[in-house]
């Protein structure tokens, strides 16, 4: 039986040290050993890029459907163009489409255009360039050809039957265009969550709230939305709760009628934090609420009847880091993603970076190449405040809990912020 | 004045020639020479991602609008803390939010919550970790600090009236953020293209078409679809013309309502062609209609009063890698962005892959990892009816014209066709 990283810490050692903080490695698979996949439900073929199948796509006929010319050119029989310059009589004129109507004799040819069917009798195609006109009813052929040139083997893309695309399989445009094929208008792919997303704190400002100078925007609501956005899901924004115990409460209780609750500030140790307690009167079971990395240490996580719980930090940069490393990696879980990490590359560091602490620290870099090489440099100031650094950054440059500092020019793993490319691994060495 | 590699073939060359076999470094400059930005429009913050900005953002207060505490602590005096341990009074409890109503005396401190202001007085915060409780109204201060120590200073993040994004910024999660962060409600966008696709030939079943096993089923205006809606746009999907002059010739004039019109199928030399001439015939002027590339030698573009048209190859394989190279670049291009071609890695080949004719190959591989090294594997058949093999693709291997080969272990260039990855300039060295 695998070991559960979460129940042995909070079943078997009890050990409150641990949950206090845990490494982005043990969190994350905490947090992945909790999820499971959501189910199954018809969407049209309009509606699936990027969902994950559901169900094994089999093919509902050969295809090609016969023998067809793969050019336009002339159906031949490879025996009468041994000797090249061979004039053959044009019987048929045969396009994609039609069926032939004749068989070919020894002499004659039938013209034919790209996916047209190949004549009985004909056992090659040559390609409209190698010929030349004689006139309406003779055609030089100028090369010889082997049998089979050019013709496309009937079922040479996929036989009748044949599972062509397994469950488990992300929709990409290829795929897309592979379930046209088989004419699936309609298939079975993993439902998308419910995802609910509330900020906390009576310093925030909503993005319709009359300006006042003495508080802070919501941003994390907005970045967060838009990081769910970028996999593919709306989530809703319930938007800010007060520093109110009462108010709290009924916002977390709205919360958790979701699969995926964002809760952003309040998981901290002050006193006014009253988010963790709150979440468990009600019923959240918490995993952890501290990981050893920077930003973003103050990050919980906890598991409710319905509802996976999140519990980012109120900083816009640490929250952003966080779900990149925890929420990211699960949504595209339980959506029945295999791939759930971002991918990473290798780069030169462009300057030194120091490391004084021992936490993991994930630092904003922008990429560029010299050469073949990818180079990798910090967004300048780093402090979890500065959310420009992120609305910057290309990648999140991961230094190891362990490491003493980077030098300029050595080699660092960078995983990529933009995109939808996921790798099966996590990478970054934690 | 810069070299328009279009009119040069078009005005001066009247090369039938080039026209008929640009490389795809031309027909790309070719393209992107001949498009312009659509406008601006104003879009709500929840539906702009991936969209580009059309106008510089600028900050509307400072932020933090005052000093304010990086941690949860006790603003203090730093010279009250010169030796450690010193036992200072809490004179007030301030958390974010609220504003200081009491100004720091000698042996003084206050309570304070992380992006809660700095009391008058304060110069310093220590966090709540290095301090230990006297009493209610007491508390030892374990650590000496500097002052400063803690504190985010006022407009740290931003300055009052200072762009904060430059217009042509691709809008990210965190640049959602920013704007949230400026109380940018609605921001002014370009406008997404309205884009048409139209497939054509006598031989294609439509998705609700019944089956006919004589028939092939219309992949491409789903692959189309699917590639145009992983650019975030959504497009209408005309249908498919017939090989009748006059029908050809309704869709076309309906495609050339649109913005960008995509018409697959029919542009190759075979007498049943009809899509060239019917578009010259409706007034598009075309830029070229073949293009040394394999798969997609036949691939056209033109331009027409109020469109861009793209024709495309009828087999799904080269429609879809045509789009990869001239669409999607067009695309991006018109929707502000300045990032228009698919980003590249290195790759170590996997085995050898021949090369026999003159075109710049596109080869489907599938990519992994040795180690640091990504290791490229093309996907078996490249037949180009082979959708199986773009479906599975996870890059195009570029083998440049003049290649005689590749043997396995060499180093290649690929373009990654996942992900919404794209890079300034064209990668591959055609």
């Amino acid at each position: 039986m695998r070991v559960l990283v979460c129940d042995q810490i909070v079943g078997d050692k009890k050990d409150e040290d641990a949950m206090d903080g845990l490494t982005v490695a043990a969190a994350q698979q905490c947090v992945i050993e909790a999820m499971k996949k959501l189910g199954a439900e018809a969407v049209p073929l309009s509606q699936v890029l990027g969902r994950v199948l559901a169900e094994d796509i089999r093919a509902n006929r050969d295809q090609p459907p016969y023998d067809v010319s793969a050019m336009d050119g002339f159906a031949i029989r490879s025996a009468d163009v041994a000797n090249a310059s061979a004039v053959l009589e044009v019987i048929e004129d045969i396009k994609a489409g039609d069926m032939p109507r004749k068989m070919l004799g020894v002499g004659q040819c039938a013209r034919i255009m790209t996916g047209a069917p190949v004549p009985q009798g004909a056992d090659a195609v040559v390609r409209v360039e190698d010929t030349a006109v004689v006139d309406d009813a003779q055609v030089r052929i100028q090369v010889a050809v082997r049998p089979r040139n050019d013709i496309r083997d009937r079922g040479e893309s996929m036989r009748n039957g044949e599972v062509v695309l397994n469950a488990g399989t992300e929709i990409t445009p290829g795929v897309v265009g592979m379930l046209a094929m088989v004419k699936a208008a309609e298939v079975q792919v993993y439902r998308l969550p419910r995802v609910a997303i509330l900020s906390t704190g009576d310093e925030l400002e909503g993005l319709d709230d009359p300006f006042d100078a003495n508080k802070i925007p919501d941003a994390n609501s907005y970045a967060l939305m838009a990081q769910v956005q970028a996999l593919g899901i709306t989530p809703d924004l319930l938007g800010i709760a007060r520093d109110e115990p009462e108010h709290l409460k009924q916002m977390l209780q709205r919360g958790l009628q979701y699969d995926v609750l964002l809760v952003s500030g309040g998981t901290s140790v002050g006193v006014h934090d009253y988010v963790r307690p709150t979440l468990e009167a009600l019923g959240v079971q918490m995993k952890f609420w501290r990981v050893t990395m920077k930003p973003g240490h103050p990050m919980a996580f906890g598991v409710a009847p319905l509802t996976w719980v999140f519990g980012l930090p109120g900083n816009p940069v640490s929250s952003m880091v966080c779900f990149e490393e925890f929420v990211s990696p699960a949504l595209r879980c339980i959506t029945g993603h295999s791939k759930l990490f971002r991918s990473t590359v290798t780069a030169k560091l462009a300057r030194d970076v120091k490391h004084k602490h021992s936490r993991t620290e994930f630092v904003r870099v922008l990429l560029s190449k010299e050469g073949d090489v990818l180079v990798a440099m910090p967004t300048g100031d780093q402090g979890s405040g500065i959310l420009r650094s992120m609305a910057m950054a290309e990648g999140l440059l991961v230094i190891p809990s362990s490491s003493k500092g980077i030098a300029a020019g050595e080699q660092v793993t960078v995983q990529l912020l933009s995109g939808t490319e996921f790798q099966a691994e996590a990478g970054g060495g934690y």
